[in-house]
């Protein structure tokens, strides 16, 4: 199965906003509002004093890498970069230990070798997304996949009809311009069951598709 | 942590109604009712077809087992006979394959030898819910232990100050007499931060709660 697990947008259905860079990974987007619901829960990676909140958007947080075996992500999620490699110094926005903890496939037209990081490594593999698709599968080892963004690799996979279950969080703030994943979450009705449930917290709608 | 997770009770706060007995384990209550927002869901045990929702009361349903390393369950959960064992034969409700998979501690005053079915090894444990926790916990290995039920068993460890989160998935019927957790959820608000969603589905509301 592919899903996606704890993509947000905005309530005008951006993932990012323009002019993404090394200092802003979400572009015009402040991260800080687009995933205020994220970062209070108890499940946030790499909190480990126990405190957080256990609420509905903590249930949502904790389930992201529950029965997943490996991820795919566009190269933007990547890196900042654009075209060609000419550094291969980056590793990514996440340290010396990324969160993800399993193969992760970025999908890119600019293939550079794979490198471990903690328990992660990262592969650089092109391809229509079904091929992506069919070697994170094979990594996965009959774990699921996560397609964990952005919006344009999200679209690209929905597209291809290889998309089995979402968690899409709105979060109450809007972009404008930049990434987008949709013009209103309603789109995907023709092709999925659709639930949409409102956080207590405020900072979120979650939505919930599944064929 | 002890975590009590999707224990469901009727609107009237009942967990099983009066009259438990070998065809009835909820006694007057109908199962099918209170638990119907478990029984349509993706991951309702033993489930391997596919099929099934994956909406909100799935992601619950799906939360269950995740991060728990031995449960606890109360006399009443385990069987309906009452007294001193006069028969070891009955081995629970849950056939050759208990969805539990981990070590599982029944608080009895009526001891019995540890019996292990499929992935699942039932220990008979008497004691205070301290007592029946230390126990519980080494088991766990480091994870989570859960609180199974029945209602009079969670309200002895909520006395006892022991329960760290509950998720309590309170369904649209009433049972009128019964083993009760409590009049309102209200009740645990002096203890706990407290959020409530109801589900798209109407087959319950889901409370969650936590220190």
């Amino acid at each position: 199965m592919l899903r996606v697990q704890n993509f947000t947008v905005s309530a005008d259905g951006y993932g990012s906003g323009e002019g993404q860079s090394l200092d802003q990974p979400f572009g015009t987007a402040n991260p800080g509002e687009l995933m205020s619901w994220f970062f209070p829960t108890a499940s946030l990676p790499g909190r480990s004093d126990g405190s957080g909140t256990r609420g509905l958007d903590d249930l949502f947080a904790r389930d992201w890498a529950h029965g997943i075996g490996a991820e795919i992500m566009g190269a933007n999620k990547f890196s900042p970069h654009r075209g060609p490699w000419t550094d291969l110094s980056w590793q990514g926005w996440w340290g010396d230990e990324p969160p993800f903890r399993t193969p992760v496939f970025v999908w890119t037209h600019h293939l550079r070798p794979s490198f471990t990081l903690g328990e992660t490594t990262f592969h650089f593999v092109s391809g229509s997304p079904a091929d992506v698709l069919a070697q994170a599968t094979e990594a996965a080892g009959g774990l699921d996949v996560r397609l964990g963004g952005g919006a344009a690799s999200v679209r690209a996979f929905l597209d291809a009809g290889l998309v089995d279950t979402l968690h899409v969080a709105v979060a109450p703030v809007t972009i404008g311009a930049g990434s987008r994943l949709w013009t209103s979450p309603s789109e995907l009705e023709d092709r999925y069951h659709h639930e949409q449930v409102a956080s207590p917290t405020g900072r979120a709608v979650h939505h919930l598709f599944w064929r």
